[in-house]
């Protein structure tokens, strides 16, 4: 019975009545410890069902989902694809860039359409900052909005993975030291594990360039650095971000090679930091330019393998979560 | 029983044996009144299906659908995607944009070659006016083809749904009086639409600027009018049509404005219409210039979504009508 | 008992048993008379399933198939994504022109992504000859590797298909006399054709003009000619290749016209070659440049139409036998 919640203690329980309650899943910064304890507990059940190749099990078979990337990527959107097709859901991927959107119409009247077509979930990707919560707003009491990505605001269920594959490696996060490398100003992903990790009780630092991790960071309640040595130290997990040479507008670092020698990742730098210390990367990894190449493939420090994986544990999660019938959750089951 | 006939009158029986006959749906000039409300009465049945979140019904598992779209469309494709699943057939969705159409392969040749992989039918969009008639006269023996817009010619399943979404409001349309109003001569919505209403016998006007609504599609059995005022009057249904402005050339219109101040609807210019008028659009809205912004949104007047849910229910009647057994339609069920 | 194994003799046997250990199909090369006899046989079954419109079978439910076209391609992409449905596989269709990959991530780590997913194989075609041995070679052992066209290299599902449809004509290929036509240096259908037609033990003949058709070529075991008429003579099988005028530098035919002229298929070149004599093109075809439109029409010589059927076909075979479990072989059926 992977689904079933037997397993769950009251907390969880309340947790998961919490999360589905909420409908949406939009960012991380008002979601409870509870929450997220219960969402990564659930996600380790799913976990189960693709890494012992189960067939699809047939909990949302009744639900159709719509995938709504208004920016282009592979990886979370083939993730949400297959979180969706193993929970048996009707899933359609739209590609808004070349569509009715390229002819002006507002986001609010896509989801209105897809609304009208029997869509219950849309999981959107888009470049404005805000645009998740703007469609959950207005729509969102006939539609579930999961935001996979708006602007530099939210990413939530890399944050929600990148927690379950920490958890995986030490269960309580409290107190852990977890040093978050790169852009910060710019990343979403930052953003939303920075609010996660601070209501898990982690000790929660970033560190890059001072044009890409300016002080007025500290304001989100974490230590900021310039400098990566003496924040790497004692650090539980390490996590670097992409370089996201695309969205950079010119002069906000020096160059590649400098940035490479200062805030680069390697077995060297590494020793600062614990002896058991985990690296993690939201992908797609620059080799060499974020992480040495060596570093990336070294399984006793990387955990993006398992970040990737767990990406699909936790979209099931949050998706079943939200879209199915607490009703069936204590006799939902795989076998 | 959801696609059970026993609740069909013998005249409609009589319709959807036509219409299975018939293999094909390429436009609506040549349906007859049986066959219209055979479809829509079918077609309110598949609506429950998803209006009430229900999983999709098996009775097209063994048939294979492709979604043969030349041109761009979110709405319309992922319309046909999703009532293809929710009947249980295996669709795919080719792009020809990107593929060997673009090495100058025929549409003949792409159409056998679809047949050779076990297509059972072929939902097609083509810029060019015919190309539905073209290869269902050609291979329409080995395939069924639904015609999902050629040109400026027809798009079937608009104008059925179009006619689903009006009988809801009026059950029979006969004498009811609908104006289209936009760009006529362009629009193969308007054309399926004309033929559709006339055969249900109802009274068709037409309005626009004379540039896009010439007096010889009076030709067409409709009322031709410049004036949107007094096509207005004693109106039960206006629907506006989409500027195509990507498919204009230049100087068919004077300019926006003008065009909004003398044709876009309003809940002013309304009052001259019936008091219980209904507004419709085929979408995607560009908001105030078809129609002002609020007047979409006023549900007492705005069909718009319905049009769009009704898309979903004629795509799976259709579909249903045309691929299946016709010694299953007493046994098909949904529950 | 489509699937079920009764039906095959011990060499058979033999043969599905050593492809599975395989676990990757890359080329031709490599593979032995009793393995290709094998999947031709269990392809012959598979064919049923579509010609016979029969629903899925649940063989393949708790696999995970990525397609990963770095090239476009409509007919083998579709033809891969059918055949995984019809074994109902989940299948994800990736774009990686779109992707992860255009932000410079490697095809190694893209594969690794989708391991971590829960992928069980990844179809592959590429630009670039020799990736699908490197991903096989790199990360086999954690996923199956199906190359669908490497460059110049190798396209073997092509060649299988093309085998079975001449095994459907002549049971026994031994000294079968086949003749492809057209630009072989640069064609990776001809390299997989010529491998597998030696290995069973046919007489492979090419012709085309000495720049696209080099007398070096008689290396891998074939007669080089730059004549046609004298080519034709006694042959079994003729084969036309697409003529890529995308992918030829410029100078290596003199002009279209001479081309036809020398190297068309047409019905008077053909009473050259033996009276039964068949055609086959792996298409999409330029009509009337590698091949007379008539005689592309002209059932008594073209076996085009069933080479696509064919390709499903063996699709579905390959996929079966190297993603299942031995152990249901006996007992997989599709009634």
């Amino acid at each position: 019975m992977l689904l079933s919640f037997a397993n769950l203690t009251s907390s969880e329980v309340k947790g998961v009545e919490t999360f589905h309650a909420r409908r949406h899943l939009l960012n991380t910064c008002d979601l409870s410890q509870e929450e997220i304890k219960s969402i990564i507990k659930v996600a380790a059940s799913c976990k189960q069902l693709y890494l012992k190749d189960l067939s699809p099990i047939p909990v949302l078979t009744n639900k159709t989902i719509a995938n709504l990337f208004y920016e282009n990527s592979t990886r979370t959107r083939a993730s949400f694809e297959l979180a969706s097709k193993k929970l048996g859901a009707t899933i359609i991927s739209l590609d808004p860039k070349s569509s009715s959107v390229a002819k002006g119409e507002t986001i609010e009247d896509t989801t209105q359409c897809l609304i009208s077509m029997g869509v219950n979930a849309i999981i959107q990707r888009h470049s404005a900052a805000g645009s998740a919560d703007q469609i959950a707003a207005k729509l969102g009491n006939k539609v579930h909005v999961i935001n996979a990505g708006d602007g530099a605001n939210a990413h939530p269920t890399q944050a929600l993975l990148d927690a379950l594959t920490m958890s995986e490696i030490k269960k309580d996060l409290e107190n852990s030291k977890v040093l978050i490398v790169g852009d910060i100003a710019h990343s979403r992903v930052a953003r939303s594990n920075i609010w996660l990790l601070n209501t898990l009780g982690a000790d929660v630092h970033v560190c890059g360039p001072p044009t890409l991790v300016p002080q007025e960071l500290s304001k989100l309640n974490v230590t900021v650095h310039n400098h990566l040595e003496p924040a790497l130290v004692e650090a539980d997990f390490v996590m670097a971000l992409r370089l996201q040479l695309e969205r950079q507008t010119q002069g906000l670092i020096a160059g590649l090679g400098e940035y490479k020698k200062l805030y680069r990742l390697d077995h060297h730098k590494l020793t600062l930091a614990k002896p058991n210390v985990k690296v993690m990367h939201p992908g797609p990894v620059n080799r060499d330019i974020e992480i040495t190449s060596d570093l990336v493939d070294d399984l006793k420090y990387s955990l993006i393998s398992q970040q990737v994986s767990n990406g699909i544990a936790i979209r099931m999660a949050v998706l079943y979560l939200l879209l199915s019938n607490p009703e069936n959750w204590h006799g939902d089951s795989i076998k």
